[in-house]
């Protein structure tokens, strides 16, 4: 397949709009997995391990069987139930129901029946025997030799990780600075607006799941092989869904045990979690301990960067790293990183917005900082210095299109940073500090899939695609695009979506890839129509078929404009009624590599009195190339800053050290952030490089770079304000007030 | 599109498999749309007017209003509700609710409540003041002058339907035997297992309507026009749907007011009707009187056939014509028809099985027994004498195949048509006789439409069309379509269809189209995919495209079998993970007609004590081109037969004189046949001319054909058994006992 000319100018892409179903999502119209009521359906529970550390010796299930509206209960004994469910190294590590319990929530039993309360009541009533076991849950702890084992071999979560380029002895020998510090980075739960579950039916050997998650056709995957069957057997529906951040990119176990409750009593099953069990078992950021060792010449170019790390995924198998974005962000000939992953007794981590880049950003950010202030440099001058163009980590393929300079000029002239470096800072309690801090982002996606666009002979427009969208607006950019070639306006496009029944492959909606590999797909399924109404028009007209256009829904001969006819007195459409326009992959350009580059800025005011830091304004420069929707560009970064927020000032799970138990599983005492502490008036500044290479709609990625450098532009600027660098999150009052006695900031 | 090759040989299409949701159906897990629940939903019913004629005075809705439940009353005043609904040669002729009550059981107001017993509740609670109107239920007293007009400008529905070939006066004068009789008809209720009704909801200004219909497309412009929408906003869904005869192809009034009523709460709506009110305002065939004239040689050549008929589609616009089958199943150079439609006070009819046809076969098979009789013929060889090899209706297009004469020939032998005739007819009570009737169906169908054909990369397939499956087994004839091509097992390929969100435009599924139609469009997907398999194969064999053949999962080369690639090997489908292919409609062959031929031949046996009738063999003699799946073949034929015994025996609307109101609208009273009524061991006999150009795939209709004669060969057997020509429906014990009275048979 050829690639498709890039857009010299649009009409719709880009423009400010509406969601296209915006409407319903806001009056409640919209059908979540979680609002799903299907005739004769039964309704689900978890019975939960309560220890951090435990072996099942017995699981007594009579009393809950013979509660009102109990219809099934499902143990690791139950026919079918011993499914294996996390994975080693060496094979199976777990098992649906494990009776041996490693975390806090760990599921035990199921049960159905009539209703949620019903199911809920017959969950508490199934009596386990538990033998307590002793536990570590801090990730330090667990290396040591007498730490209780969280599996058998111990608690290191295999090798560590290693990366090398150039020689670090010899880019420190070569530094005329250089700084060490260890950051700390806290363990956030991604906590989405729609707890996580699945409703499961089976027609015979045909399974079901409406769902709540990212990527359909991934998961159709995962639940054929847990169930053996073909692919073409498996449903998994995900019309609308409530966030997931990428803790729903993976097979729950919710939906396993609906699934074998349905097949047990011939009836569908709804299993959802609660609030509380959601902080529990569905994933959560892995935190880092993080050592970096940064060395450069008096001119600022960075000569050295030297990372080690230890991380935990808690009691399973997950990646911790950190180190990409390090080893990638800036020029810099050497690099050594070591990041050990440990096992403790908590719920598993899970692929979360950015994983690892915004805990590499929280300590690489901070250090560049540190490292300007040894070398008395503008921090963004040091930045500016050490730009890219190559990608480092990827054979130093060329980038499409590098536009962290630009993110860093066009972002401090918008920002005002000059004019805040020279402003004298305000004496007395409450001081003001400015910050900056830059991200990229490492994953240009998986180019496969297809879209299918249907016109209709009423002119109005179909669209069909496997993606998810999982709240970022991906309907209504696909429905754009489809728009901007076509000439239909967005509100006469229907698109239906994220069903492995009725929909084309798509790739997961995760990784920041959604845009930037499904539009181009759905641009060359529009121009598949498009090019059928062309022929059909050169018919009817008796010209050239190179030689027509599209207009206001009717088709004009370019040099001959009198020659025309409307889609309506096209006869061949009227009597297909409706034409089938198939859209494939576009290829990744050849040799080249499509990464997004972000640059964040922020000022923040600290009461040196309390501790209290407020976020006064967030300035994000963006480079994700073409805006294809003003608004759901806005409402990314405005949400993922927010995010960012949240990571560096507020969010941390809170593991109780004497009993191993999670102490803020809720959203009272986990705390995200709110309205109040946001800046009112965040800044998005896209800033477009015009890649016509990266794919032929020229859009990167942006839900994950728009989360990365947040807190640490914060950290930056707290350190600005106060001249204490803040290494170790939450930047909250309790921190705060100990760092300011300790240094007598403001006394 | 060019033709594809027709099958020479064939290893899963004609062989005999369950249906693949045969389980579904069976087991109750399959989701009617009466079966589906929305959150939220609220439950509608009806208030119907009482008489057989009437004029609303006032609707009061203050009572209904105010009871328990209730959310929303809808009625012709009511914003929006003011919709025209059926349409006369000059515009409008009703509304949605209309106050000129026309028929028993029309639509007077609706109600919406939490409840389907609080909706039934509130709707006889609405208090509607009528005037009565005097009434005309008798069709033949509808065209009296004195007559009640059930419209204004009188009761005659148009100018009469009339067709002429050639010179009647002459084509009698050339007779030397002539017969004319007049016949009755029945006007039988579709009755379908599954009610008619709808789901509907409103997402902001789009409407989904989850549906039990028969093509969902077609109403999908039904409801746009309604409402005004783009054909984009509307979805129209019918996953499983139980039944429809023809009754199903046409808007309802319950979908418009549950739409109406959706929009007016802000909440999902369900409108379904009850057995009884489905017999009143939701179809049948209509009524017909027939009086048929027909003149031949002495070696009984057909020389002129004269129709005459009168039939009611009552008190709004049906077609009731009766005549095709009469001037195109024999060949004859005079034939002269004039058909006459009136409007009485009764719901209205719609297309029915066949529409006009079995009526038709039940006049001119009995007067061809008639003319065999005074010829001194045997009744097969007067129709042999007469197989056309053209259509005389349409042009003298010659048929792509007759099978006409091998369905009398083959038929006769199989059933032993001369042996049975040579028996000694009984003596004493219990008489036997055998008869036969032929038929054809004159529709070959619209050519458009198109359909989706998903290769997944594990070897199972997905195939999504538009076209409904009415409980005929469409999804699994068209799912051994793409297993023959592609080698995937029925059971590995998923069939989504009928929904107007996801799936490709289909022709409706009615007039028997829609295998000959569908097929050849997705036989034309798989072979797509087919291709990119093949192309796939070619570039990692290294081989040329053409020299390949797909084998059990195994793609190799025909002149070299060590070169091969398994599916699961070849990486661009691994890679690609889904292949899309899209299928188009195959154009109908160039100046020839693709028509089906059926000839079915009854045993009966008389009681002459009671008049009982039990038909104690049936066979049916078809061509309907290649057999596409045997079972649902079978299935087909049977179910056809069945209806035909029902059309013949059992079935018909009572209308009471004295009250103008149906005496038998419920399963008890109308009498469908039940397993006691039909032969144990029907035969059903598939005559294939090995039809090389109706399509790619040989097949023909069979729907509607099956159903056809039935009634008329069982005519004939009473005929062969007891002398007694019955001309008019039911041939049951009130009239047999009668008749045979009369002619002192058995006596």
């Amino acid at each position: 397949m050829t690639a498709l000319r890039p857009w010299t100018e649009t009409r719709v892409v880009g423009t400010a709009r509406p969601r296209i179903d915006g409407y319903d999502r806001v009056s409640g119209s919209a059908v979540y997995a979680r609002d799903l009521v299907l005739p004769d359906m039964l309704y689900a529970a978890f019975a939960r391990c309560p220890h951090a550390h435990a072996r099942v010796r017995k699981v007594d299930t009579r009393r809950a069987e013979t509660m009102p509206g109990v219809q099934a209960v499902l143990t690791g004994d139950s026919p079918g139930a011993k499914l294996p469910f996390y994975f080693g190294e060496k094979g199976p590590l777990s098992w649906l129901f494990d009776p041996h319990c490693r975390f806090e929530g760990e599921e035990v039993a199921a049960v159905a029946a009539e209703t949620q309360a019903q199911a809920e009541a017959a969950a508490r009533a199934i009596e386990v025997d538990y033998e307590e076991l002793p536990f570590v849950v801090d990730m330090e702890r667990a290396l040591k030799p007498d730490a209780p084992a969280v599996h058998e071999g111990g608690n290191r979560a295999g090798e560590p990780d290693r990366y090398q380029r150039g020689d670090v002895a010899r880019g420190f020998a070569e530094a005329e600075a250089v700084v060490e510090m260890t950051f700390r980075t806290p363990c956030a739960i991604h906590t989405p607006m729609e707890t996580h579950g699945s409703v499961a039916r089976w027609e015979g050997d045909r399974l079901t799941i409406w769902d709540t998650n990212q990527g359909v056709f991934d998961l159709r995957s995962a639940y054929a092989q847990f169930f053996q069957l073909p692919l073409s057997q498996v449903r998994v529906a995900s019309a609308y869904m409530g966030g997931g951040f990428g803790s729903k990119l993976e097979p729950g176990k919710y939906t396993l045990a609906a699934a074998l409750l349905a097949r047990q009593t011939g009836r569908p099953v709804k299993l959802f979690l609660s609030r509380e069990e959601s902080f529990l078992c569905v994933g959560n950021r892995p935190p880092n301990v993080l050592t970096l060792r940064a060395g450069a010449r008096k001119d600022g170019t960075l000569t050295a960067l030297q990372l080690t790390s230890l991380g935990t995924g808690g009691a399973y198998p997950e990646g911790t790293s950190a180190g990409y974005l390090v080893s990638d962000l800036y020029t810099c000939p050497h690099v050594k990183i070591e990041e050990t992953a440990v096992y403790v007794n908590a719920g598993k981590a899970r692929a979360f917005r950015a994983p690892g880049f915004p805990q590499g950003a929280w300590a690489l950010e901070q250090t560049m900082d540190a490292l300007a202030l040894k070398l008395g440099m503008d921090p963004l001058a040091l930045r500016l210095k050490n730009v890219p163009t190559v990608s480092q980590r990827r054979n130093n393929l060329p980038f499409t299109s590098t536009g962290l300079r630009q993110c860093l000029e066009d972002g401090a002239k918008a920002f005002g940073w000059a004019e805040a470096r020279r402003r004298p800072r305000a004496a007395g309690p409450l001081v003001r500090g400015i910050g900056v801090a830059a991200g990229m982002w490492g994953w240009d996606g998986e180019a496969r899939g297809s879209a299918i666009v249907r016109f209709i002979a009423d002119g109005s427009v179909s669209l069909t695609t496997g993606a998810s969208d999982i709240g970022t607006g991906t309907k209504t950019v696909l429905a754009m695009v489809v728009s901007e070639e076509l000439g239909v306006p967005p509100e006469k496009i229907q698109v239906d979506h994220a069903d492995t029944a009725t929909t084309p492959y798509a790739v997961l909606s995760g990784g920041s890839q959604t845009t930037h590999i499904n539009a181009p797909i759905v641009r060359a399924a529009a121009l598949d129509v498009k090019q059928q109404l062309m022929v059909m028009a050169a018919e009817q007209l008796k010209v050239e078929e190179g030689a027509l256009e599209l207009r206001d829904g009717v088709i004009v001969a370019t040099n001959a404009p009198d020659k025309k006819v409307a889609l309506k007195d096209l006869a061949a459409l009227q009597e297909q009624q409706v034409l089938v326009g198939v859209g494939r992959r576009d290829p990744h350009p050849k040799g080249k590599v499509a990464l997004p580059f972000v640059v964040h800025f922020a000022e923040v005011e600290v009461d040196t009195r309390t501790g209290e830091v407020r976020v006064l304004r967030l300035l994000g420069a963006h480079d994700s190339g073409r805006v294809m929707s003003r608004l759901s560009y806005e409402n990314q970064v405005f949400g993922g800053m927010t995010m960012g927020i949240g990571f560096g000032m507020t969010e941390g799970r809170v593991l109780d050290r004497n009993t191993g138990k999670m102490a803020n599983a809720n959203w009272h005492d986990y705390k995200i952030p709110t309205a109040m502490d946001v800046p009112a008036e965040p800044v998005c500044l896209p800033v477009d490089p015009h890649d016509t290479e990266c794919n032929s709609v020229g859009a990167k990625g942006l839900g994950e770079p728009a989360t990365i450098p947040t807190a640490a532009a914060i950290a930056n600027a707290v350190f600005d304000a106060t001249g204490i660098r803040i290494s170790e999150t939450p930047i909250n009052p309790t921190q705060m007030a100990r760092l300011l006695a300790e240094r007598r900031v403001g006394r």
